[in-house]
């Protein structure tokens, strides 16, 4: 197995954590997003989509996306169990990640793809030039005070997003906050059960490995 | 277990595909979204994202999101599988199904609901108010002859998307080129592996459901 990656990056950051908190290692390649090491020949051969991460596993599939990528190693390497430990759990693990996918890491991403000047002409990611819009960063900030009162509400008298044990819904969560911070929006402060929450979480030997 | 739903919209319609294909019956009611019945408060209080469908489970749980309801209902009616055979194989539906949802189902929907009348003020499902932006129409549109000629590559000697099965990738796939259509947006006539597999599909009982 190899891990195409650039770590810093939300995408790539929700696939190491959930690595590091399985205990994995798995061989890794940056693919220097910086300077356009997506868009080579070689990497689009790879992942056409042009993005990171990129798994590829022991049969060589190239998986592009983090909910299959994880999944796939949470199948393989079932301990911890980070997806939930029976079917009602998984179901809600799976839930909760899909919402914070969209309201929360894609809530930010709109706001922060259409303001930032080094991802002109490229509002989205892929080889196809799609040009800023600046009322998309105006709309992802709009989103995100709902995002973090939903996501209040849901702590509250919880340790953890779903059913007292850590999963990819926190991580999720926790990368959402921390990518929040490049368009400079953070959590209010009326938020007291994810400021609680995040505290814990960043506590975790996993947040801490990149 | 109940379903929340209003058949002929793009989310819902997977479900339903879904669970015909699995050969379920699960009692249903209708939302009626064209009359705002999502925003009513009995429905807000079962699902604040006000969206359908919801699956609320044997023990009342509310699941809202697509791919945590037919992963649930994968795993607790295991066949015929829909979600893959073995680990890889599911790694490559769920990867596909994530791409399609983000980059078919997605694409389609910015066009629609920020061009269509009666979505004004609401270019985002849910509670707040978002505006429509025009600009948003256009990349949708715009985004789709990539989508289907990488589909159209994909079916390239393959009568399924996925390691010759029938799978949740060619039904999210499937309904995406339905919901096209509502932005009177088709597959091109050069996309010949997509127009051969699509009328294969057609033929499938579980299409012809709702």
């Amino acid at each position: 197995m190899k891990l195409y990656t650039f770590a810093s990056a939300p995408n790539p950051r929700r696939v190491h954590i959930f690595i590091a908190e399985k205990g994995l290692v798995i061989p890794e390649e940056t693919v220097d997003l910086m300077n356009g090491g997506q868009f080579t020949d070689s990497f689009k051969a790879l992942n056409p989509h042009c993005t990171v991460p990129v798994l590829v596993t022991e049969d060589g599939t190239c998986l592009s996306q983090v909910s299959a990528i994880c999944s796939y190693l949470e199948e393989i390497h079932p301990n911890p169990p980070l997806y939930g430990r029976t079917a009602i759990e998984r179901a809600r693990v799976r839930d909760m990640c899909h919402w914070i996918y969209m309201d929360g890491i894609g809530a930010v991403a709109e706001a922060f793809r259409n303001s930032t000047p080094g991802f002109k002409g490229r509002s989205l990611p892929g080889q196809v030039s799609y040009d800023q819009i600046p009322e998309l960063v105006e709309r992802g900030r709009k989103r995100l005070p709902g995002f973090w009162k939903a996501l209040d509400a849901r702590l509250e008298g919880r340790e953890f997003l779903v059913d007292q044990h850590f999963s990819m819904a926190d991580i999720d969560a926790f990368v959402t906050i921390e990518f929040a911070r490049w368009i400079k929006e953070s959590v209010p402060e009326e938020c007291a059960n994810v400021h609680r929450w995040f505290e814990q979480v960043s506590r975790r030997p996993s947040i801490k490995t990149d």
